[in-house]
């Protein structure tokens, strides 16, 4: 991961010409403000670290147009409007050369289904399968020991990490990302209690990810018990998310690691789960709904309100709450000094 | 997914002769009411949607017994005991067309030990490897990639997914379905601190799956320490469920998605346990126990209770202990007026 | 898993002299105290279970040097400083016969970059991929379908179960223990609204995983935004648990299993994280923390406490809290009726 850029070099990449103070040496590195050397790039990208920058060694920090510091001897600052977007640009330029786009082609130990529809420009790695009548399409990366199974659908410029199942019939829209282990179309978990028995509700739909959705590592997405579990267009999900049948998420949602969504519950667009939360079942979530982390949500909610606890409710009444329960050993000494008082 | 049914099929698949109404063309999919069109099958499986029947456009609609509306012009009603029972009969004869059971036979990309044995019957997906002495009995479908390990044993009519480990000497009884990603027979976690070192303790025992159990994907399951680890008889398990070492389980309980169960805990038969709930460990609990979702139970409990919250408590009184507590501002405001006024 | 073993055998493997009681047969299994028979060991390895001890039909017991009982007849105990440590003993040479170490070499269904090095005591196993100027080390047994990715370390004496995926650029220390489906490297989950889009940021730095350090079943562990995300020399870490990007975990701590923490947090050495427990972003914890299971840390805590609940606060006043938020239903009742007796 070495790096060799100067400053004209930076501020070309990142589209900036505030360039302030000087440095006038070369950047191998990229390191957060109290670890960078003189010959790192770091960034202020959250106002949290704020305090960290006047003592940062790095010779060249990004900082927000506003930020009122002035850069140290032999250091610079360029100055744009979201630090943490312009580092984005940077890293951008060097996971092409860490990540070049592998060569078009199917690895001779790929097993691919003679029906199968490959694009010429796709790239499909070792030991992948490729099921029956599945499409792969322009541009697509399939690294190693990926499973696109019958009739699946991967489209144009998606990129697989190894080892990702897109079940029989899922569809994945265009430039979808997924890593590694990720399991899209899973049966659902339907089952009847019948006659002393448990019977297994077959689960004969599929997952539709729309175009520009990511998903994290060996999270799964089950299919529908009918028609399909659908994630919309640019929604993006962490790892280890467990999204149930019939689930369907709308446009530009931010899923984080370990959420789960149980089944045939809606969400609108733009929403934002945080980490170890729990939808249940049934439920439709408006647009710009917010869950915090851990909560608990049992209940169909409007657009925009931010939910946190379990059973969730709104946040500005959690946190009331929170603190009022830390308050309950003075409140109960002072019930049983009143009780005490007007027994005297 | 393309189906083609009339009135007539649907009843004899479904075993009813309950039709009411006038439906004289062909079923081509299943909707939910809300969803469907004219050529749709939907039903009323849930009581929540009872309100979504009189203007559904469903072509047939499969409703309870007991069910008081009439079907509209043009529309069957098949009444039914359990529309949802009724329901999975339908998708099962479709799933049957959409995943036909693989030919008999081992891929020839399969890493089969020459010591394994493997039933004629029993098919053997692309880049399966199977370690020596393991079993794999009739009629077993392994999709690609799975593992099998040393003397591991897969029972009759097993169907596993994509990517499945059955790890060394564990034994899965007859028809269980695993889905892709699950672990059966990784290490338990097991340290002992001693001379400022965690010592691993060697997990030596092995998971067994008793028959009709189902797991869930990326579902992990641990090796017991020593002895084993035991899923009982038609237990259902869904996706990303972690159940350690020494866990024994019983027969017909459903685990939901996310749970945890700690080790050398063990559960009677039939309980349920609801989505990202937690059990710590060297726990019993009875028959028939519940635990609602994302509750955290800490202590033994008997037969029959539902338990919610962390740490779980009687789901009576935890539901009054939330009502309670969403008055806590009120009764702060009560007892300092109280004191206010004795103070005047 | 047969065993063949008498007492001075026993004796000899654990190290200790101190046998009491005549058994003089021969050990054919491990088992709990309840569960033994004649020809098993037991062991007293968690106090819980003294009571099991007089009763127990077990051959040969390890039991606490201060232990106060003597054997039945039949019986012998074997006194030992941790009989939960003994027993490893003796388990540990049971494993080795289990899992005998695989012999060295490259299985000719592995996928070998040429300009991998592969140390010629390493075992490759069947349908592993190894990429480009990857290093595998001395002893390493990497076991079926593993991926070891571009310039990818995995250090000498590692082991490997099947399915684990060591992303490019990440490096493992000697001696780790990875447990099938492990995911190391994925991307971390950073995406940057900017213009009405979700632009995602390249994450180009590695994980590191020091010496010594174990990781659970389809655990996932994301690569660092840029340097790198951090385990500790000697940490464990259970099944199913999530690390973002940019975490770093001290020395020998234990994260039990379905555990979160979320970006840029660093943990102290000696930690202990209970199952299904969170940690925020962006935080630090001292040396020797303790978290309960379920709780959900928000706040940087220092070296030495032990924090409960959701948000997670000290253990002491989170059970005091606990205990009386079960006495508010009589808490509002005494209220009232103070209320009623002043109205009067």
């Amino acid at each position: 991961m070495s790096i060799s850029l100067n400053t004209q070099q930076l501020a070309a990449l990142i589209g900036s010409s505030k360039l302030e103070g000087e440095f006038r040496g070369t950047i191998h590195g990229i390191a957060s403000l109290a670890e960078a050397t003189s010959t790192d790039l770091s960034f202020l990208g959250n106002p949290k670290y704020a305090a960290s920058v006047p003592g940062s060694k790095a010779g060249v920090i990004l900082v927000p147009a506003d930020y009122a510091g002035q850069p140290a001897s032999g250091q610079a600052y360029l100055r744009v409007a979201k630090p943490s977007y312009a580092l984005a640009l940077v890293c951008a330029a060097l996971e092409a050369k860490l990540w070049p786009k592998p060569a078009a082609g199917i690895h001779p130990t790929a097993v691919v289904d003679a029906t199968a529809v490959v694009d010429a420009s796709a790239h499909v790695g070792p030991l992948c399968v490729i099921g029956a009548g599945a499409s792969i399409g322009a541009g697509v990366v399939l690294e190693a020991q990926c499973l696109v199974g019958v009739q699946a659908v991967v489209g144009e410029g998606c990129w697989l990490k190894n080892g990702v199942t897109i079940a029989d019939y899922c569809r994945l829209g265009a430039r979808c990302r997924l890593q590694a282990g990720v399991v899209v179309g899973s049966d659902g978990f339907g089952y009847e209690p019948a006659g002393g028995q448990i019977h297994r509700i077959p689960q004969i739909g599929n997952v539709v990810l729309e175009d520009d959705v990511d998903v994290g590592a060996n999270t799964t997405i089950d299919r529908a018990r009918f028609s399909q579990t659908v994630i919309g267009r640019g929604t993006k999900i962490d790892n280890l998310v467990q999204i149930a049948h019939n689930v369907r998420i709308g446009r530009q949602c931010l899923i984080t690691a370990q959420v789960g969504i149980a089944g045939s519950t809606t969400l609108g667009d733009f929403c934002v789960l945080g980490g170890q939360s729990g939808v249940a079942g049934h439920l439709t979530l408006g647009d710009r709904v917010q869950l915090g982390a851990q909560a608990g949500l049992f209940v169909d909610v409007p657009a925009g309100g931010f939910y946190n606890g379990t059973p969730a409710i709104p946040i500005g009444l959690e946190r009331r709450l929170v603190v009022l329960s830390r308050k309950l050993p003075d409140l109960f000494k002072k019930v049983d000094s009143l009780v005490a008082s007007l027994d005297a």
